[in-house]
C-alpha cells in the first residue's frame, strides 16, 4: 500500500502555526509582517503563483502585497525598485518571480535583495549559510522554500532521526531544489546522490533510493521500476501537459499511477509539495519580520 | 597497474603559473601581491602549515607574512586584528589558521573576513557563489584550497570532460573539503554521492566510486576492497601514526598499499593533496589581487 502525504495537510498546519505568530508579531510591533512580491510582465503561470502566494499571505494574516511591473522594465529601474524595498523598514520579505524576461538577470536581481529579506532564501549568502550552518534550523535562517517543505514533510511523515543513514537520491541539480535539497537530507544525515542529465543509467540510481527527490520538471519521467519497493518519493515536479480532449492537466516528474503500489508514501501532483512551498514562504516571512525585529 | 598522482609535480606547476602572475602584477601595481596569515597559539602542526604557506608565498612572488597571536588572545582583539587587515589596502588575503583555541569562535572570525580577502573560500558569500554560479571559474572565484587542487589534479590527470557522467563518491562532509569537493564534481557533471559516519555500508557506496575522494581524517580507514578496480582515488587525509621505533610517520585516509593494483590512479600521502593545496592558497591570493587591482 502507499500512503499519499497530503501536502494540503501539511501546508495547513504550517500555516496554522505561521499565523499564530503573525499576530503575535502585529500584536508586539503594531503591524502585521509584510511580504512584497515583484512580478515582471505577463506570464501566466508566474501571474498565477503571485496571486496564490499574496492570497495565502492575507489569510496567514500577513501583509502580502503585488509590485506589478511592464515586461519591458529595465535593469535599473528593477534594481531601483529592489533597493526601495530594501530601504522600507515595514517590508519584511522581498520576492522577485523568476523566471525574469530575458533582458534581465535574475541573479544580478537576487544579489541585490537585502539577505535579511530574502525570503525565497536564493541570495549567496543565505546559501553560504545553508551550506556551511553547523546546524540548519529554520527559525534563524532563510531556507529555499520547496526543499524546506519537502523536508518539513519528509520529517512529519518519518518521525524526526527517521533520516538518518537512509540512502537519498535528488534527481536536478538546480539552486532552487535540487542543491538545497541534498544539503538539507545531508544534515539530516543522509547518505545523499545527487543526478542529472549527465547521470549514466540514472533508473539504477535512482533503484538506489530509500527517499527518492524528484526535481527536473520533466513529465512523468521517473517510472515505476525506477521505484524501490518501500521507498519514499518526494515529486517536486509541476508540469502541464495537453491531454486528448485538447485541454490540460497538471502531472509530475514522478509516473504516479506506476509508483502506487510500490513506493511507501509518495506526494501527490497536484496536492503536494507545490502547496508547502508557499507556506514556507509565508514561515519565511514570519522569521524575516522577527528576525529583522530583534534587530 | 597504478599510478600515482604526484603533488609536487602539479603543485610546482601551478605555483609557476601563479608566479608569473604574481610578477605581472608586482610590474603593474608596485607592490607585491600580499598574504596575512593569522596564527593564534603554538599548536605544532598548525605553525608548520603556515611557516610553509609563508615560505611558499615568497619562493612565488607573493609577499607573506604571519602574524602571531598569543593563545590567550581575546575575540574582540583576533576581530580587531581582522578588521585592520580587511581595512588595509596593501593587503590582498587574509587567512586564520584554523582549529582557532577553544575560547574563539572560529566561524565568527570566517565571517568577519571581507569576503574579497578570503583566500580560504570559507566566508558564506564565497560559498554561496561557490554553490549557486552558472559557471565555477577559478579565475573569479575563490573556491577552497585542497578541493580546488583535487579537482585541478583530477582533471589534469584525465583529461578535460572525462568527469562527465561519472560516478563520483565523496567520504566526509566538512565546510572545508567534503562539501565543496561535491559541489566541484557535480559542477564537473558527476553523479556524485556524499557519504559520511552515518553511511550505511560504507564499503558498498565506495565500491561504486569511479572517482573516490576520502576526506574523514581517520588513518588508512578506507581498504583495498572498498575501492573499484580502475577508479581514480583521491585521498584528502593528512594523519600523524606512531610506529614500532617510537616515531610516527604521516598516512592518508587510504590504505594505500592495498590501493595498489586496484586503483587506477591514486594521490600519495604525503606529496599529494596536500602540496596543492598551499599552491591553491597562492593561486588564491593573485586571483584576490587582480580582482582587487580591477575594483
Amino acid at each position: 500500500m502507499t500512503e499519499l502525504i497530503d501536502g494540503n495537510v501539511h501546508a495547513a498546519n504550517v500555516r496554522a502555526r505561521t499565523k499564530v505568530r503573525a499576530e503575535a508579531f502585529a500584536a508586539s510591533h503594531g503591524r502585521k509582517p509584510r511580504l512584497d512580491v515583484v512580478i515582471v510582465g505577463n506570464h501566466p503561470a508566474s501571474r498565477a503563483y503571485v496571486s496564490t502566494k499574496t492570497k495565502m499571505a492575507h489569510e496567514t494574516a500577513i501583509d502580502g502585497r503585488l509590485i506589478e511591473l511592464p515586461e519591458t522594465v529595465g535593469k535599473d529601474a528593477l534594481l531601483a525598485e529592489i533597493a526601495r524595498l530594501n530601504a522600507d523598514p515595514a517590508v519584511d520579505g522581498i520576492l522577485v518571480q523568476l523566471p525574469l524576461p530575458d533582458h534581465l538577470d535574475g541573479q544580478m536581481m537576487i544579489d541585490a535583495i537585502d539577505p535579511a529579506k530574502d525570503v525565497d532564501g536564493f541570495h549567496p549568502m543565505n546559501v553560504g549559510k545553508l551550506f556551511t550552518a553547523a546546524k540548519i534550523d529554520p527559525e534563524q535562517m532563510l531556507i529555499p522554500c520547496t526543499p524546506l517543505g519537502s523536508l518539513m514533510m519528509l520529517v512529519d511523515t518519518l518521525g524526526k532521526g527517521a533520516l538518518s543513514g537512509r540512502n537519498a537520491v535528488v534527481v536536478g541539480r538546480s539552486n532552487i531544489v535540487g542543491k538545497p535539497m541534498a544539503q538539507l537530507l545531508l544534515a539530516n544525515d543522509c547518505t545523499v546522490t545527487i543526478a542529472h542529465s549527465r547521470t549514466r543509467d540514472l533508473p539504477a540510481v535512482c533503484r538506489q533510493a530509500d527517499i527518492l527527490v524528484a526535481a527536473v520538471g520533466r513529465p512523468e519521467m521517473v517510472k515505476g521500476d525506477w521505484i524501490k519497493p518501500g521507498a519514499v518519493v518526494i515529486d517536486v515536479g509541476i508540469n502541464r501537459v495537453a491531454t486528448a480532449d485538447g485541454k490540460s492537466r497538471i502531472v509530475g516528474d514522478v509516473a504516479t499511477a506506476e509508483a502506487m503500489g510500490i513506493a511507501s508514501y509518495i506526494t501527490p501532483v497536484p496536492g503536494g509539495v507545490g502547496k508547502m512551498t508557499v507556506a514556507c514562504l509565508l514561515h519565511n516571512t514570519v522569521v524575516a519580520a522577527e528576525a529583522r525585529a530583534r534587530g
